[in-house]
């Protein structure tokens, strides 16, 4: 009898396919999908030769790199877990993930070799090594995966806690497989198609865009970060027909693109991390620039929902339709809500995470017969279109990069001057939203030394914009802080 | 937790993200999407007022026409499984395979209406009913599906069977559903495709379109039968991109293409059925028709490996690579083959057949670890490439029909008159093969005689086309029949 949940080794398949093909193209250097296998077992067998074994987590911390994918290719090789970390994260936060984990290996690119050294102090790693130290080892001639099983886990990616602490989320080989083949069933597969990816790896926004390389066959351009002119050029000049952006990213090139008009073969930016400006859809739509909204997260392996070029205008505001493969729903008050009534976003189909790591009691909280509560409030309308209203009630923001006020706030806490604290995100012309903070204090300490202390433990994006001492938090008669007064509070001071 | 082997009806899903888009153009009607999901839904409740269940085996026999696919989509709606049969069959075959599916409920067209009713006589059908019949019940608003678990058996398809009887093919929603992503990861989706069908909805080759419109959101032009005129109609003036033939059919449409290019928009001409000829093959080449040669069978779910149009000639006779989520293997002395060796080609993947209905023996004889043993010989180059040389050694391939030695010479065995025979494929212009038999005789019996026997049991296309009466039959050491030696005593006669 057959498997339904076993395919070919993707990127050995690919390479079997289309072996000359270009896969990446990174700052002047082109790699085929030979090259890119090639490279990816020689990965393997250093990363084997560091003690790396079949359901091995492995953190990775690394910028984007070729060396970075050869690496995240290799452990699939081995089977072993990648846990890709956010390298604007604080050496704690990286021990905290890294622990909780449970990684007892650790990859680095070498620019991060002495924070990295630090960061190793509080971890249970067993063996690790530069990037430029792993391709000092000796290769071990390890077994390597002819196949992968789609139920199988392919990553952990940290996802900002709602309780305070980050949460790993567990992506198997089918959920990033589904990923692929919903964007496809949606955007369409041409031929000609090359996606630049500035966003970074570590990110689901990013990685998902690695494996529709290999399931589709498609060059990526691939951005160590986000660079307008660079983008702006190989949209004019390198054939590039699909480009991943956060707001802030579109701006700076609608800003860039002046008279300039996209070629014809350009056919999607697909715009995600949070929801988009008014402003800046109409000017992208003036600009013939095809906007395709998308709402997603980690826990869905990228996108889920995404609204049609067509619909921009349209649908303005809308995040579109779910995937093919994917089901939404709105819950109020326990039933499923009716057109144009608010209620929580609940997801579910093949892309969904089966859970968070080792996280039970919001594994039992978040999931049911299926279905994801995402904590994001939003509606359908008449139509069945998606409008996403809050991210998770408090979500902030900034940047495309997702910061809950619960782990802020924890951190403020653990200053012995701060009694208690309140964290808000608040408008920011640049980056979307920014924290702000409100403490209750029980010694006097003076918002320098407060930042100070939040910059050696919060990554830069997390670390409140201004700290504001107040007699008392608002709370609600259950005693529960109720942010939108702290909103009030902001608005009357600014 | 969630579960990777859900997803929401495709058809509901279909109409919800592309509503007005045109699903179906047939004899001048066009249906949209939205238009299939109800008039789907209506034959559902239809079905489920004659008694149809979850589970239940519908043999439903019928050309291509609208109300075949509303009744295909209106199966899955209730969860039962269609048995879809070919029209082309006689009594006893049609009746077997009701018998052999364990169907109890029959659906057939109108124009089959007294042919139906000689049928029921052999089998144990409950219920069953014209197209017009079922039309005429109250509909039964019963409970539909809304979600469809891939695990699930859609079809069963029965082929020619190597020991005599046709075997049932089950194959299930993801065999179907990989199957179509499979082709797309390969073929590309492109936006404005049209698909063209004139095979039989009956085959799998047919049913798998219709699959791919809901997958893709595509438009499939469908055909009662083959009309060479009307598709090249479609090809020149229609918008069609993409033709499904089998190598008469192509033939029929190069010879009507005269001094007519067709347009650059048209990209795909997918050639299946069997082995194609060469010279058609450079006939299309210099025609400039994009034909994509595939190897696939009912057990896989249509084609499992497709050579790309850039590859035609340079791999000339080459079946080309299998798609994405498949692989093949070669084998010979029960260890893989070499490259260039010849040996038996073993397929595996989520599209291939979990078994055959109720054969037990041959599910164990012809599956092992996942890999299904296709009885067909071929080897691969040393760049991969699959090259199909014996369809499954004695299969003969009429018109794109299979057929076996086997179930005619239990046919002509039957007759009193007949002490054993032996059946062969021989060349044929327009089919590429047709069967010829020789018989050993108790009594004598005209040829004639034994013709007319073998039409009352045999579909056409089985009919030998001559039967030879010899004195023995060519057998071996250990008596088993030596089809080869027939091929020559043929080749002496003619």
């Amino acid at each position: 009898m057959t498997t339904t949940d076993t395919i070919p080794h993707w990127l050995t398949k690919r390479a079997h396919l289309t072996p000359n093909r270009v896969a990446i193209v990174f700052e002047g250097d082109e790699i085929t999908f030979q090259q890119l296998k090639e490279k990816s077992l020689e990965k393997a067998y250093l990363l084997a030769s560091l003690g790396v074994r079949e359901g091995s987590h492995v953190a990775v911390l690394s910028q984007n790199s070729l060396e970075f994918t050869y690496i995240l290719h290799g452990l699939t090789y081995l089977g072993a877990i990648a846990v890709p970390l956010n390298t604007r994260l604080t050496k704690q936060e990286i021990s905290y993930q890294i622990n909780d984990a449970e990684c007892l290996h650790f990859i680095y690119e070498d620019s991060f070799k002495e924070f990295a050294e630090r960061v190793k102090q509080d971890c249970l790693i067993v063996r690790s090594a530069s990037f430029a130290q792993l391709n000092e080892l000796e290769p071990l001639k390890h077994g390597t995966k002819e196949e992968l099983k789609l139920q199988d886990t392919s990553t952990i990616i940290y996802t900002s806690g709602t309780t305070g602490f980050p949460k790993g989320v567990v992506l198997t080989y089918g959920n990033h497989w589904w990923s692929a083949i919903g964007s496809a069933l949606n955007l369409g597969i041409g031929e000609r198609d090359k996606w630049s990816a500035s966003l970074p790896l570590f990110h689901v926004g990013g990685l998902a865009i690695l494996v529709r390389s290999l399931v589709y066959g498609m060059t990526v351009h691939l951005h160590r970060k986000f660079d307008a002119e660079e983008v702006h050029h190989e949209i004019m000049h390198k054939g590039v027909t699909m480009v991943s952006v956060v707001s802030v990213m579109l701006d700076k090139l609608l800003t860039l693109q002046g008279e300039d008009r996209y070629p014809d073969s350009f056919r999607c930016m697909l715009l995600g991390g949070g929801p988009a400006p008014r402003p800046l859809l109409q000017r992208a739509k003036e600009r013939h620039v095809p906007v395709f909204q998308t709402y997603g997260m980690t826990e869905t392996a990228s996108q889920i929902v995404t609204l049609s070029a067509e619909d921009t205008l349209r649908k303005l505001g809308s995040a579109g339709k779910p995937l093919f493969q994917a089901q939404i729903k709105i819950v109020s008050d326990e039933r499923e809500a009716a057109p144009e009534e608010v209620g929580e976003i609940h997801v579910k189909g093949p892309s969904v995470t089966s859970g968070y790591f080792k996280q039970w009691q919001a594994n039992n909280d978040k999931f049911q017969d299926g279905w994801l509560a995402t904590g994001d409030l939003g509606y359908l309308d008449e139509d069945g279109y998606l409008y996403v209203l809050d991210r998770r009630s408090d979500l902030i923001i900034s940047g495309g990069e997702n910061v809950y006020p619960a782990e802020i706030e924890s951190t403020l806490n653990a200053h012995p001057a701060v009694r208690e604290s309140g964290v808000i995100g608040v408008p920011h012309e640049e980056w979307g939203q920014v924290p702000v903070a409100f403490i209750v204090v029980d010694q006097v300490i003076t918002e320098e030394e407060l930042l100070e202390f939040s910059i050696e433990r919060l990554a830069k994006y997390k670390v409140p914009h201004a700290i504001h001492t107040i007699q008392s938090l608002p709370r609600n008669a259950s005693n529960k802080l109720v942010r939108r007064e702290l909103v009030h509070l902001w608005e009357e001071r600014k």
